[in-house]
């Protein structure tokens, strides 16, 4: 902890950073005590590195000193992932030097941590590449934030995760080291896969100071389509069977009833509200393939007892569609005070199942419960929207919670699809990762971290810790 | 060691497994003492398991008596990493019980390490799937080897290598435990990622008792292309613009004049001996697609001053291509005793500065070197000729082979693509890694493998060891 008695921890801060780069009024601290999940949590001291050697100089001081090290982008997390839960040092890492280069040779971008996700898309598609990873919160998330907790979003079906894209990462060990993981090349087996590791892992193993990224050629076309159904059920069986007829949409989305009221009440997007579920399916690829198969889509969605199926014609309709998906959140948002946003992901074929489980807490929570999610990779968003400031319901969210989050290991699912552990999921570790699991984790943590200063207090369950616990 | 002062190992074998499963004779031992590679290294035990208890019971075993376990498929590694070079237990694990479930619904299927990999791309085709890596050994190397090592072959560039495809694991840890790692859904952010560590970990980290494979649809229809060049670097020069045309081949291989006439001399194979390099095109995707691509490929080739271009019209022309690169190893083979197989990768730019660093060094140590390789991704395959009981050329050999990787890290590359680092090329590992990078890798095998049991003296060098030992 920073405080009183060690202040000369601002004075050591000096040495290695600028006056402007360090923040200790509580005004600019309380700025950064929160993100996009809930909870608040003051650091002692915020600083802004520009460069790898001040980033290093810093997590050798914090190691010195024994204070915690929390990593930020633009705090987007949904799980906490930048909350500073025990004090300590605040890493702004969004003021980092910027930089974003398209190596079209090699399909590469090399950038920094601070680069919002989104210039990396637009950066790429200007030359006739592309990167898919596209968490929701693309235009206003670091690449770095994306990186360390390998974010994801609707193209993941298709495309896979942030994972799949760094090949190459310059990081700052959690004693200070500056250290070069995987490289240039797709293909590289010298060692172990350290670059793989740290991606995902949360802020607790390394700072992200550089990133090497595989980009690919841009799809020709795209072609969309949003179909209703009368019965939940038979929107997942035409999701299975699109793919089992030899087609990868490169989105499969999916929105419950309570969510299409949601998006309908808030601004009116032309959604189907007498439908129990709608899907939104995205192909792209070689404009041939994606009008034969849109068509394809189209059919098999009959097939399986559409109400209705709406194949956008032109860039106009296909806006119109995506639209009303991206409404989803703010909708929900301005349902209540509280959001409680989780990513509970079971396999594809067990999406039916996890919507009747979903459903059932629901009714025995007496809770306001929204679904929408990637539907294509199982990937659901189950959503309570409550307060806060209602100890009474938190307890019932908290005991929901949980419920979901055992419903969809029963399922032969995970707790988190995409948004990470962070504070909110670590007491459920062991119900997916059994003791062993989690061991073998937690020793790589101990052998890279030996005084726990980066990120503490995430993934990993305090001992005897056996809930959430909501504030 | 298991030597004539501890043979009680046997008798304590015998309380794991049935006499059959356990191998001591010096006929047997010897037929486990080499792999694909080269060096002959006898095993004191040979053990065959059938189930993960008798794996984890093995591991305990060799833990209380600190006997080293040298894990083995079919023992295709082209380094050395089913080689027993400290003696103690070789752990056969061809014989463990065959189990191959395609679960279509889930686009997945579920493994055991002693299935052979080409079963898993005939299954998953008879339903109209695909399992997209495909190293050269597939009809004989079993899946739990290419895991350990992350195989990958020519359709690398578009579909990635075996770790981007395994998404759980059932393992034995390097203490004998049982644990589950990743799950069966794509999208999985709880922990650490296990999973990709293992994968490439050369046998060090842990034994896979079962892997979940995600699989994708297959493509509906493919085309190749052979293009001969004048000079090499025409060719490299027409494979970036191929790249920065949005095309995106599923392989694209490269011979040099060497390996063409290495080729012609052992299997004539219609190849064009008069040419500098060739390069083979293969698309696969949407008819439509495929078809407009070829021909674009086929311009860009002309374009770059291809000698001549020929695409294959049918099955037949299109299998011809192929027996061309596929007679390139048995040719290479039957030109000298001793094949040393290198697999240095470099940004695909560099191919043409890494053709002309190997020309270099085959001049400069007067030796037979052939290059073929997949040139879309950058991963060349310089195939040394030679005869290991000539100690004179082994010690230009060994030269030769330090200024290769040399060559390769200097251009941005990695010292290997695929054929992983195991005896042959950890000398050169701090060469690319740097101190620290191997420094944090080694935390990680001491953390999770305290005694050193699971495939000592793979991938990190010996305390001093500078260079190759060619024996």
């Amino acid at each position: 902890m920073v405080n009183k008695e060690n202040t000369d921890i601002f004075k050591l801060m000096e040495t290695i950073l600028s006056e402007e780069q360090i923040l200790i009024d509580i005004a600019d601290r309380f700025s950064y005590s929160f993100d996009a999940s809930f909870g608040e949590y003051l650091p002692d001291i915020v600083v802004q590195p520009k460069n790898k050697d001040e980033v290093s100089a810093i997590i050798k001081l914090a190691n010195d000193y024994l204070i915690p090290v929390y990593p930020r982008g633009t705090a987007t997390s949904l799980s906490g992932g930048s909350l500073a839960v025990e004090g300590g040092i605040m890493l702004d890492m969004s003021q980092f030097n910027h930089k974003l280069i398209i190596d079209q040779d090699n399909l590469l971008a090399i950038v920094s941590p601070s680069v919002i996700t989104s210039e990396i898309h637009k950066r790429a598609e200007s030359v006739g590449l592309f990167y898919p990873p596209d968490p929701s919160s693309s235009h206003v998330s670091t690449i770095g934030g994306n990186i360390m907790e390998n974010s994801s979003g609707p193209k993941g079906l298709k495309y896979g995760t942030t994972k799949e894209y760094v090949i190459g990462l310059e990081i700052v060990t959690p004693t200070g080291e500056i250290m070069k993981t995987g490289g240039k090349t797709v293909k590289n087996v010298t060692g172990y896969d350290l670059t793989r590791l740290i991606v995902g892992s949360e802020g607790t193993l390394g700072i992200v100071t550089e990133a090497t990224i595989r980009l690919i050629p841009k799809p020709q076309d795209k072609k969309t389509l949003i179909a209703s159904f009368d019965h939940m059920i038979d929107s997942g069986k035409a999701i299975t069977s699109i793919l089992s007829n030899g087609i990868l949409p490169s989105a499969m989305e999916l929105m419950d009833n309570a969510c299409i009221e949601a998006v309908e009440n808030y601004s009116p997007s032309e959604l189907p509200v007498e439908a129990d579920a709608i899907i939104i399916i995205e192909l792209d690829g070689h404009t041939d393939a994606v009008q034969e198969e849109i068509l394809k889509c189209e059919a098999i969605c009959y097939e399986h007892s559409a109400l209705n199926v709406r194949v956008a014609t032109d860039e106009v309709e296909r806006e119109k569609i995506w639209r009303g998906r991206r409404m989803v959140s703010p909708a929900i948002t301005q349902m209540g005070p509280t959001k409680i946003s989780e990513d509970a992901t079971v396999p594809r074929s067990k999406i039916p199942d996890m919507m009747k489980c979903l459903e059932e807490i629901k009714q025995k929570y007496n809770l306001n419960l929204v679904v929408f999610g990637h539907a294509g990779d199982g990937n659901l968003h189950p959503n309570i929207i409550t307060d806060k400031r209602n100890q009474e319901e938190m307890g019932r969210v908290e005991d929901a919670v949980g419920e979901i989050f055992e419903s969809a290991v029963n399922l032969g699912g995970t707790l988190s699809g995409e948004h990470g552990i962070g504070i909110l999921k670590s007491p459920y570790m062991e119900l997916e990762l059994g003791e062993i699991g989690i061991l073998m984790m937690k020793k790589i943590k101990e052998a890279w971290d030996p005084n726990n200063i980066l990120n503490p207090g995430k993934i990993f369950p305090k001992e005897g810790q056996s809930k959430v616990v909501l504030r």
